[in-house]
């Protein structure tokens, strides 16, 4: 897998270049961005089989094969008619001029511990919820600091009044104690929550569907400009794509990937932001939901959640952190070493460190089993025995890490 | 234990007298009802000590005895200077002159299976849920019969419109499903799911905190004549009775006991309904709560049942009827004779009945760890399965009944 751990000391593309690596190195990496520009205006994200090709193959062979119609079948099929199509000078070219960047796997801003989730469920074989191959970014925030501590709200487009001004209250507190908003941007539940966080001063991320030059809805490019000037507006397409409907689906993953927990504040009985909910939960981040009155119909989507789902009921911030905090994976600060890290391990990852054999690579199904926990438990625990040096990963199968292994273990 | 279950063809008082027992049978069945008379004036109720007491030495005994303070120093304390006191025939008297009657175990109108939980409960050492000695009773309703299906629905006072809306709403879908609201016929969500009811054309059930001729509150006193005319005002205090403020929590544990389920509509934070809540769930009935606004001070209480105990989300009847039906106890029709019973079973029912040990009689809490259930689920389960023959009760501990067991077990 390429979205491997940031390493102190590794080489590593910076922004600023100063310490950064020699001339050459530098043209290979933006070879492979432009390669990942390419993709991500030939492929719709998403797709596993996509993810699992370019990080076999690597973007550039990726792309030149797509190019040339000599990927496999069914890969050329997801680019079609795209394949001859070279608009990466163009579209980079839109990003600089609206101060916008590629992020690209690699790069320091680039959010690996949140994208770790997917990556896994990947190599499990969960649909729809690959990790996406560059992220285009509009903003002063830093993206892979602005997620260390990061919730996401999300809700209906027709909210009530009663439901905007939870979310706003929600963005405003949870920024308050130093959380970032993720949302999508849109009407309703999403826009209260961001203008919550903006109106503690605090930036906000706001996911997008389309082009990250493009307001959608148009009435919010006035609130996407103020997102922009601290926060982060983030898109898998390049800039000037269009916000298709199939692309909100998409792009939830990401709201999920990116955020310790989502919140639901309220939804229809057919709602995205419940479709936000369940990728989540794949994902092994907690769900929580609002409650509302049984009589509005923007309510019946989070009741639903409540009745059918593990979603937990939260009235207020400090459900909400008391929910995020439990899962500790996010939270817990990053401790690197073998001599101090055991201590620091949630139950879960200490039952889930204990249940790996000594030798042999195992699937999370047979950890959980061996654990007595639940596959998404153990899903949510493995990135952070990573992160932590315990554990490695072997096409989706995880061993102990000999080498450094903790004492007294 | 004196709460025999029903058994067709045994001899019992009835109304109509007319295929009753002998004068000398009715003799001592009245003269144990003017001693348990005596009995709810004399102490308070819900006292396990003294309802063992009364078990085991019989109400007539323990009448003589706690008059002539002779009874052991206990329970002698819980009478103290009531017990030179004698205002039966003047309680009767008030009794008769509105129309309403006492009712003791052994009465076919004695809601024996309703009941049955909290004896069990009691014997296995639950405080304060002591099934009662006596039920002093207003009205054209059969007790045991609208008990058969029956739901609580309680809540605050201080409701608020929408609650009051939906507790109205509740109790009309309800009556209209065949099932009998059992509430407190206070202010608020009791009052507004007793006249939802009501509305219905249905009769419901109103367990006050003091005697049944005192309307409390007063403003309710056409209420609850309206109550009697096809349902039930019920008491375990003797009329003229004040509805003393601890009287309401030892009258919580009733409104639990004579329910399938309790459904809160809305309680602040500190609320009797709650309590009626806890009561509901230490009998092991499934507890719900309809959500609410987060900002409306009367929903902070369900929402807290919701987050902190096992209670239920619902958000209308088809949900409280999806709730009690997976209890099954009080759903199920009766099934008797062992060739059919086995297959009418809930699935905790059945894991209860195959957890007994083929000979000696087991706690429940034995039972519950054969069986990997919850001592409430097995608590739950045993009088559905002492009803149905296949098992019997000594002392608190159960065991298979030998003769007439079903074949294949």
């Amino acid at each position: 897998m390429s979205a491997q751990p940031e390493q102190p000391g590794a080489v590593q593309p910076s922004k600023a270049g100063s310490l950064g690596p020699g001339p050459q190195v530098v043209a290979g990496l933006e070879a492979a961005r432009r390669a990942r520009a390419w993709l991500s205006r030939a492929v719709e994200p998403g797709h596993a089989l996509m993810y699992r090709y370019v990080e076999s193959v690597g973007p550039k062979e990726a792309m030149r094969a797509l190019r040339g119609a000599r990927a496999p079948a069914e890969l050329q099929a997801l680019v079609g008619a795209r394949h001859d199509d070279d608009r990466v000078a163009a579209d980079l070219a839109a990003a600089t001029s609206i101060g916008a960047r590629l992020l690209a796997p690699g790069d320091p801003e680039w959010p690996v511990d949140s994208l770790h989730a997917m990556t896994v469920a990947t190599a499990m074989g969960v649909e729809a919820i690959a990790a996406p191959l560059a992220l285009w970014v509009r903003g002063n925030g830093d993206l892979a600091n602005l997620t260390r501590r990061a919730v996401a709200v999300v809700g209906a487009r027709a909210s009530t009044s009663y439901g905007a001004e939870q979310a706003a209250q929600l963005g405003f507190d949870l920024a308050e104690r130093g959380w970032t908003v993720v949302s999508g941007g849109a009407f309703g539940i999403d826009a209260a929550a961001h203008r919550g966080a903006l109106s503690a001063g605090v930036p906000t991320i706001a996911v997008l569907a389309g082009g990250i030059d493009r307001s959608y809805p148009a009435a919010h490019a006035a609130l996407f400009e103020r997102i922009a000037q601290d926060g982060l507006l983030i898109s898998e397409w390049p800039p000037g794509c269009a916000p298709y409907r199939h692309r909100f689906l998409i792009r939830n993953r990401l709201i999920a990937a990116l955020s310790a927990g989502c919140v639901v504040v309220e939804a229809s009985a057919r709602s995205g932001a419940r479709h936000t909910a369940g990728r989540a939960q794949e994902l092994g981040r907690p769900v929580m939901a609002f409650p509302g009155p049984v009589s509005s119909a923007m309510s019946v989507g989070t009741h639903t959640l409540l009745r059918d789902t593990e979603a937990r009921l939260v009235t207020g911030v400090e459900h909400v952190i008391e929910e995020i905090g439990q899962l500790g994976v996010d939270l817990a600060p990053l401790v690197r070493g073998p001599d101090t890290a055991r201590d620091a391990l949630t139950a879960v990852q200490a039952r889930t460190l204990e249940a790996l054999p000594n030798r042999r690579p195992v699937l999370p199904e047979h950890i959980a089993r061996a654990a007595g926990l639940s596959v998404l438990e153990v899903l949510s625990a493995l990135p952070a025995l990573e992160t932590r040096g315990f554990v490695e990963s072997i096409d989706g199968a995880w061993r102990l890490v000999r080498l450094g292994r903790p004492q007294g273990l």
